[in-house]
């Protein structure tokens, strides 16, 4: 592991790393934010995983949504790794990124899948990433409490982190999401990033559709939270938080989906809620055994 | 004026313009961010004018620094132009970037002062710009109470909030500074910068040197704060804040500075501490006739 950058900020530390990743085969960044020893002690502290949105690397999070203030106080790590892999090793292995060159399919946008299909299934393998290779050397570098564990993102990474959730209900206890796409087999970017991802057979998309799987699976005990602006352009055409929140309803599974009035879907949006949702997932994890 | 982008963050709106501006001859890009009107009614706010650091453009500050958070409660409007002028207009007329393509003079890098040697004297006249066109505009176009004008920066944006303060104090009515240079007449940023927009005569800088000016010109009535990160790579070469301190204690100017514990020069620092800065402007300009 090697640091990229470390710095302080809000009493704790925001670093950068890089490693080599079994998982995706090349080296895979992800930032690390610590909060303050002189407040809190050297922990173990509840952890939170942050996944990003298509475009996105470990960055955007980290100088963005101004995380940082309210973990510092809480007292909590945030994880946040990059959206795909990427650097040297991808192109030297021949794998093609989009072939139009498009923002939301290969680089920046790994949808956090376990690809199957060539050339992809090298490479991008974000769901073992993120839910076994990731948290391994999290918990064995740095001070977090594992059994207070939970997960939240944006757009796509909000789909990722409702989907790792609810199939892993017991490692990942909190769930949040901004503005996430919560049905990809039937919006535009999941039908195009599922079908290369993983093949034409639709019946391998439903693991990795948040709507199916509360469907297929049943609810969690966690109570999610979703923000979704109102005045967000992907709102009819890729997010639909309605589909998952009649889904929830008829699952029982507890949700609190809260439609904000002229908020769009960038990171000033996440800004102006990250605190609610910082304190959502802490209070849930001082409960979690 | 040009509306560029408007989005709705904290309950008020943070956008940006574009306009024509005479004092520059080019078109110039500005951000502002206006306060919920359902908490704090239509105005008018107390203004501040935020001015960024090298290579910075009108984005990092509404992007990084998280003041619209603190702003949004407390009522207040803050301005962020650009940080020289920049576009196809500079290019027609032939005026050359840096030579070398550093990051510290030409594009980017307008110091805050009014060019007098050719060829920056056509379009390098930030200090006209940001002292009476910009205002002239934000105070006819925008819900401000001008008798409430506030000024604060970063590095090269401290130094120019500093001498504006000091060279207009009853219209900057409150200033402070992160990592500011203080003296740019005796450190390579402020050599370089000066003598190619000023020319060689050494006593036409010292109208653009806060310390120099604090000396010549006596204090300001306002109690000016300063942050310095300690672990500021660029804080023995550039900054020296204390040679400011010590024109401060001579000039009888209240000063408080504040050197920081392992923070850099970077916007982690500034956000840490951008809410000090507000709280601090605030209650200043609220007493301000």
């Amino acid at each position: 592991m090697k640091t990229l950058s470390i710095v302080r900020t809000f009493g704790g530390i925001q670093s950068v790393f890089s490693h080599a990743s079994k998982a995706c085969r090349c080296d895979m960044r992800f930032a690390v934010f610590t909060p303050p020893e002189d407040i809190h002690g050297v922990g173990p502290f509840p952890v939170l995983y942050w996944l990003s949105g298509l475009t996105c690397t470990e960055e955007n999070f980290i100088s963005k949504a101004g995380a940082q203030r309210v973990a510092a106080e809480l007292g909590m790590v945030i994880v946040a790794p990059d959206t795909s892999p990427r650097g040297a090793d991808i192109n030297e292995n021949d794998v093609p990124d989009d072939p139009d060159g498009a923002y939301d399919f290969g680089l920046g946008a790994g949808f956090y899948v376990d690809a199957t299909e060539a050339p992809w299934a090298t490479h991008y393998n974000m769901y073992s990433y993120i839910t076994e290779e990731l948290p391994a050397i999290i918990e064995k570098e740095f001070p977090v409490d594992a059994a207070r564990t939970g997960i939240f993102g944006h757009s796509m990474g909000g789909h990722g982190a409702l989907t790792i959730h609810l199939k892993n209900p017991r490692k990942y206890k909190s769930c949040s999401a901004f503005a996430p796409i919560v049905a990809p087999t039937s919006v535009p970017w999941g039908e195009k990033a599922l079908s290369n991802y993983l093949g034409a057979d639709k019946d391998k998309w439903a693991s990795y559709d948040a709507t199916a799987l509360l469907t297929d699976h049943g609810a969690s005990e966690a109570h999610i939270l979703i923000d979704q602006g109102r005045a967000d352009h992907f709102l009819d055409t890729q997010l639909k938080p309605e589909i998952f929140n009649m889904a929830a309803d008829k699952a029982g599974q507890a949700l609190t989906l809260r439609m904000q009035a002229g908020y769009d879907h960038s990171y000033y949006f996440i800004a102006t809620f990250i605190e609610d949702h910082l304190r959502w997932h802490h209070r849930a994890l001082m409960q979690a055994a």
